[in-house]
């Protein structure tokens, strides 16, 4: 794992090499240049990522979600030993979009998960940041493949417990958990609904000491309102659970869990048809926002713009008026 | 009102001083034209709108959803009679994007709302038909505008309780209400939650005889779970109320929260805000709409992008890559 600071550049057979063996120093040397910004590393990441696609795919994908504060960090480290001391290889990645302005609220501090960063089957890497969520989420998708095709069979994606990074994450996961503190009624404070609907399970986290009580009434309550809401996965209950990252109570119920659900889809079809629905959702997206990038950096369209919004607002011009006019300018040669 | 068979064309001014002399007949023409998807009639309809645009903007736009079966035409019917006796004039709308495939579950049949659309001061209008939600927005939308110009003070649109719609509709209105019906707990089956989080009210119908208190009580657990939600119009509490319309009881209730809300949001400045921001978000729509339909019509990626798709599916290449490689045909000279 040593590097010299000079590192010489690596060709993509070193590459693909590298990520096959599982060696991590070249891991983590991949997922820089997926993470690039750089115009001159794109062809040569995404080189190195089609030629390792053959060995994506193999790994069980989780989404690890919830509020700030709900101690996913200390209960991922939890799960993720656990599953270290099984055997299996776990990489835990992030999707934080606000990591590029605030320096990172996930995962930034290379202090958290200090025990499973250093545990040889798991590898523990921050959020890429990088602007847009769309940006990110592209970053982590890739960072997800490299690591199947370097050996985990186990990839934790977290993200912070608000807004539309948790979309992002449930459009490349299979299972996603969403977890919750306790304190009865109020544990929704803050907390968009649409999460739940997007849950396969929900954890209440800190269920132990004086606070196990209100944490199995929370449950209750939650289970009640899950009930009400349209599966996230064709013919699958999400249900709460009660969970302990401090005594590890109820750890293991969260693989049992993710095993349940997989072999649900599994027996039902669904697991590979969500798989291919998500790779081209994500395709499709790639090619939309690049169409609409291309679109917004036209000359044309970027000296029109303003013009034509300001005329939208005054009430100048129809706003469907102003639209093809736009397209108009562009498309003149 | 009375048409010959073959009418015959009008001018665009002809169309504007019509519509702005509130002859029914001639906005009625309008919404025919900005709801054709003939080609030559897309300019003619956006140059009469464009013209009218000074006059529109007068109205409080109020969308109104809910489940079907929830009895929104016979609370709309009652709601709009009110108003129209009280001297205002009543449009009502509606986006229901199945339309075109069902021959139109709201609205289409004429004998709805059948008092309503007799009564002078009223205009009651079905939901366009037309393929995509976007079209049937945009139609709807456009709609709004001219019965604006032509002297509408409150524009009703209306819109089935499902799904994307809900969202189409809560872009184009100051004030949106869910309506729902009474059965303690359930009342949230069926109808995903998100619609919950856009309401800036809910109110529970048919609270008369032996229904009236479990209408209550659903009102005071309806209550409690929108307390916990984030507002959706700043400095706003959404309640819950009961109303029938089969008795009239609270019909008026929901014209004056209307007019709360309407004065909340002027006291705080965001009455405008927020329709500067519908105006700009819909401008956007609309041309990202037209981009995107502009590319996936090029021949070029008309022809690869099958085979790109199938490419990302088996893993022949990844997704970036397939993206990047559809971007560079269609840019080829």
């Amino acid at each position: 794992m040593s590097q010299s600071p000079k590192r010489s550049k690596l060709t993509v057979e070193e590459y693909v090499l590298g990520v096959k063996e599982q060696n991590r120093a070249i891991l983590a040397r991949a997922i820089t240049l997926v993470e690039s910004n750089a115009k001159k590393h794109l062809q040569l990441a995404q080189d190195v990522l089609t030629e390792l696609m053959p060995q994506t795919g193999q790994s069980i994908r989780i989404g690890f979600s919830g509020v700030p504060g709900a101690g996913k960090s200390t209960l991922i480290e939890a799960f993720g030993m656990m599953l270290c001391e099984k055997g299996h290889k776990v990489a835990v990645l992030a999707v934080d979009p606000s990591s590029s302005l605030t320096g990172g609220s996930i995962l930034g501090d290379k202090t958290r998960m200090e025990q499973l960063s250093r545990h040889p089957n798991a590898y523990v890497r921050p959020s890429p940041a990088g602007g847009t969520l769309g940006g990110v989420a592209r970053k982590t998708r890739e960072t997800l493949l490299l690591c199947e095709a370097a050996g985990y069979d186990v990839i934790i994606v977290e993200t912070v417990g608000v807004g539309q990074s948790e979309v992002a994450v449930r459009s490349m996961v299979d299972f996603f958990l969403v977890l919750m503190l306790t304190g009865a009624g109020d544990e929704l404070q803050g907390m968009k609904k649409g999460i739940m609907e997007m849950a396969d399970a929900m954890f209440i986290n800190k269920a132990d000491g004086p606070n196990k009580q209100a944490a199995e009434q929370a449950r209750v309550e939650l289970d009640r309102m899950l009930h009400l809401l349209p599966p996230i996965t064709e013919g699958w209950s999400t249900k709460a659970y009660t969970v302990s990252a401090l005594t590890g109570e109820g750890v293991d119920h969260i693989w049992s869990v993710i095993q349940d659900h997989k072999e649900h889809m599994q027996q039902n079809n669904i697991f590979h048809k969500r798989r291919n629905e998500q790779a081209l959702r994500w395709f499709r997206d790639l090619i939309e926002e690049q169409v609409l990038v291309e679109f917004y950096q036209n000359e044309k369209v970027k000296t029109i713009l303003p013009q034509m919004q300001e005329q939208v607002l005054t009430g100048q011009s129809s706003a469907t008026k102003a639209a093809l006019e736009i397209l108009e300018v562009k498309n003149e040669k």
